[in-house]
């Protein structure tokens, strides 16, 4: 067999689909995985023609690459990447290329890209999103690092991508671990638009009283209109499917989340910046919150329950909670492309933010219609200050905002919480407003630590501090 | 003069005022400031006999103190402290003792503890909180660390810390960083209490169209009953302050909060332990909101406003927002001493929580009645799992829950952000619930990602995975 076009590390299933993927457009691949066996596994499965090849050494799956040479590391996020790393760089030369395929920080990848071109070598932070069915059949790719290897790999990521109207889900996104970066923020707002839904079932099931059935049948109806999504269709899968004795499955199903690092890191990454990211941050929270299962089950038994019902228009009020959870996901859209646009500027990336939407319309988990609007946004206001300023989402909440505070107050009445509604409701109303109680919060820090205060009256960047109870004694007295 | 007790490095606002408050406890100390000016300031203003002597390098002040050397570190926290513990080295002799009462990150006191300690030297972080008045009079002390250290500094901390009831408010907190990330929730709670605070005002303000006056009035009426603590006192003054021209000075304070790192810091730590901080968090985002002035000016003429005004029986919502004010404050110290229980374990600090809250009760800015209504709980329950199912907090909780839900709606309905009440809510009630929609959330990471999930009908630890597209199709077809 010639030379290799591409190597790759780690042939876990996401490893496996990649390969695969890229093999069904035409590259050449050598596969290397730290145990032999998964290898000799997974080519002995191999159907129809195809070029793989399989090798038991770092240094035999360099060797057998034409160059410069490509290697793909789908391996745990971490000291593991180092480690292969360590191991790559003897038998590497000036010009070749790693890509790392995995959730790694991108702090690690500002880390390695820096320190892998001091050695001539070329590092790519790549977020791969999708899945396994993604990784399969075209993912979305979200490349960042050393540009100088954009123009040997490019072909390659465009063709395994995933395609929405012909246009791959693919493109550069900036130096250093910008890739990654943007990978992170996907999965912050993949645990928001989770979250969301989760609250929407949440309301319709447990406050509306309405059955899996039922349920199920609304989201599909959703996903017709302006909430179709890949998240939304699926929701309407999964409510349908029946457990063996002709329950819904759902409900059989441990109330108890898990969670890997890229939503909390997403919301740490904000908290750094200022950025009010309070949706994500409310989701993560509710993972951690529903992981106490144990302890809620004791809590349940001790604590005064709201015993509201609902009596009301169920019609009107499925209603309701599609407006809340429209608006609520523009809500998490609009921080999370703000959280993007500060990383832009701190780290000095020129992100491109409508790109960015358009390269997840397909292959990764929040794929959905809503990402054209967005992508429309920017191309209308490259400059756009938030989201929720553009016309077309302005006009989206302010027909869908009655609802919205309609369902939240639902779930208050009934006890059912919605952490995300309420906080993208709070976000809201904050935003546009022109006044905020902060400046009790700057008179009060003036009061007991002379923080000093700026004034509506004067221009801003003189300060003032007050002796408030001096003042308050000298004017009672 | 004879070798002082005590010497402290950096004469800034809280170094002088720990320097007099130490001195009027008949402790002679020995000051060093880098500028030489401030030194000779400070004691030239000094009136009455104090034992106080300026020093003019790291080596005249550390000469100066009889052994074992204490010295106090009164710097910014960072890279500052570690210069001076640099200088100091050299100077220093086994047995001796530095006491950091900056804000210094807990990790780094853990660094310093452990590095310190390999070389003889005993280490304390110490957290300080009360601001200038504080310091001077009588501050929350938070010390941790070595505890080899604290025979030999206990009577000093005693004797200067605040004292309620004849108690002081100091004690020792736990090995490492304990000390500091004690301080540092201590100011996550301060960034809570405030913005509740903010909250009620906004309610108050915007909400029922009440003048400064009156809402001075009813936070002066509220510091008599179950929320009196300092911040309520002295928002109560602040409302009451006219500015020259006879309005409230509080409306010409520009509504921009700035921040410093522990509210942040607290958040974070929170989100790296998977503790549920949602009240805190909200909190530190809206401080970020707000920052945003021009944009939220700018977002105020675009955005649709809702038009809501408010048309019901004023006092009895001032009730409603009473009570959402204490059920929520309620919410945000158990998220924090759970938090604290979880930070305990994960170290291995056995924190004592019930004696945290204790000396929170004088001398910072957090105290409150409150505070020995939690140190009854632990007192009665040791191993209290979380605050809200205690007896008293229980009860609370039951007769405030009907007048929150009530604030909450109103702000949800006349377009007010309620933040941290919504958010305390959420937390309430998905505390409280048996059943969380996590379990729609887990089939959606089986369906997609083949996360595997556990079940309701199962033990723990058995995890199953469904291709849900598959079982979908078989059992509609």
């Amino acid at each position: 067999m010639a030379a290799a076009d591409i190597g790759l590390i780690g042939l876990a299933v996401m490893g496996q689909n990649l390969v695969l993927n890229m093999s069904d457009h035409g590259y050449a691949v050598a596969v290397y995985n730290r145990s032999r066996d998964k290898t000799d596994r997974f080519l002995s499965d191999l159907e129809g023609e195809r070029r793989i090849v399989g090798t038991y050494s770092v240094e035999q799956l360099v060797g057998a690459l034409r160059s410069p040479r490509i290697v793909v590391l789908m391996v745990k996020a971490g000291p593991v990447v180092d480690d292969y790393i360590e191991q790559l760089l003897p038998h590497l030369k000036v010009g070749d290329i790693l890509v790392d395929g995995g959730n790694s920080a991108f702090t690690d990848t500002n880390r390695r890209v820096s320190g892998l071109a001091a050695k001539g070598i070329l590092y790519l932070g790549t977020g791969v999103s999708g899945g396994e069915e993604g990784a399969r059949h075209g993912p979305s790719l979200m490349p960042g690092g050393n540009k100088q290897a954009w123009p040997a790999v490019q072909d390659l990521l465009l063709s395994i991508a995933a395609k929405v109207d012909g246009v791959p889900c693919c493109d550069w996104i900036g130096p250093d671990g910008a890739g990654h970066y943007v990978k992170m923020v996907h999965n912050g707002i993949e645990y928001g638009d989770m979250q969301l839904i989760g609250e929407a079932y949440h309301l319709l099931h447990a406050g509306l009283e309405l059955d899996a059935d039922r349920v199920g049948r609304i989201f599909a109806e959703w996903n017709r209109g302006v909430l179709d999504s890949y998240l939304i269709e699926i929701t309407g899968h999964i409510l349908k499917v029946r457990d063996a004795d002709g329950e819904p499955l759902v409900n059989k199903v441990l109330d108890s989340a898990g969670q890997k690092g890229t939503g909390k890191w997403t919301a740490t990454n904000a908290l750094e910046l200022g950025v009010p990211l309070t949706l994500i941050g409310e989701a993560v929270f509710a993972r951690a919150l529903s992981a106490l299962k144990d302890e809620r089950v004791r809590a349940a038994e001790i604590l005064p329950e709201h015993d509201g019902r609902f009596h009301g228009d169920r019609d009107a009020h499925v209603g309701f909670i599609h407006d809340a959870l429209y608006a609520s996901k523009i809500v998490s859209y609009a921080q999370g492309f703000q959280l993007l646009r500060a990383a832009s500027r701190e780290y000095g990336w020129s992100l491109e933010l409508g790109n960015i939407a358009l390269l997840w319309r397909g292959g990764c988990i929040i794929r959905s219609r809503f990402l054209n609007n967005i992508k429309q946004a920017f191309d209308r206001e490259p400059n756009l200050e938030n989201l929720v300023l553009n016309d077309f989402f302005r006009g989206a909440l302010a027909r869908a905002q009655a609802g919205w505070r309609k369902a939240v107050v639902l779930g208050v009445e009934l006890g059912i919480p919605t952490p995300a509604f309420s906080s993208a409701l709070s976000y809201y109303d904050a935003y546009r407003s022109a006044h905020l109680p902060a400046n009790l919060l700057q008179a009060q820090r003036d009061y007991f630590g002379a923080h000093t205060y700026e004034r509506v009256d004067r221009p801003r960047g003189q300060f003032f501090h007050t002796d408030w109870k001096r003042e308050l004694e000298s004017q009672a007295g």
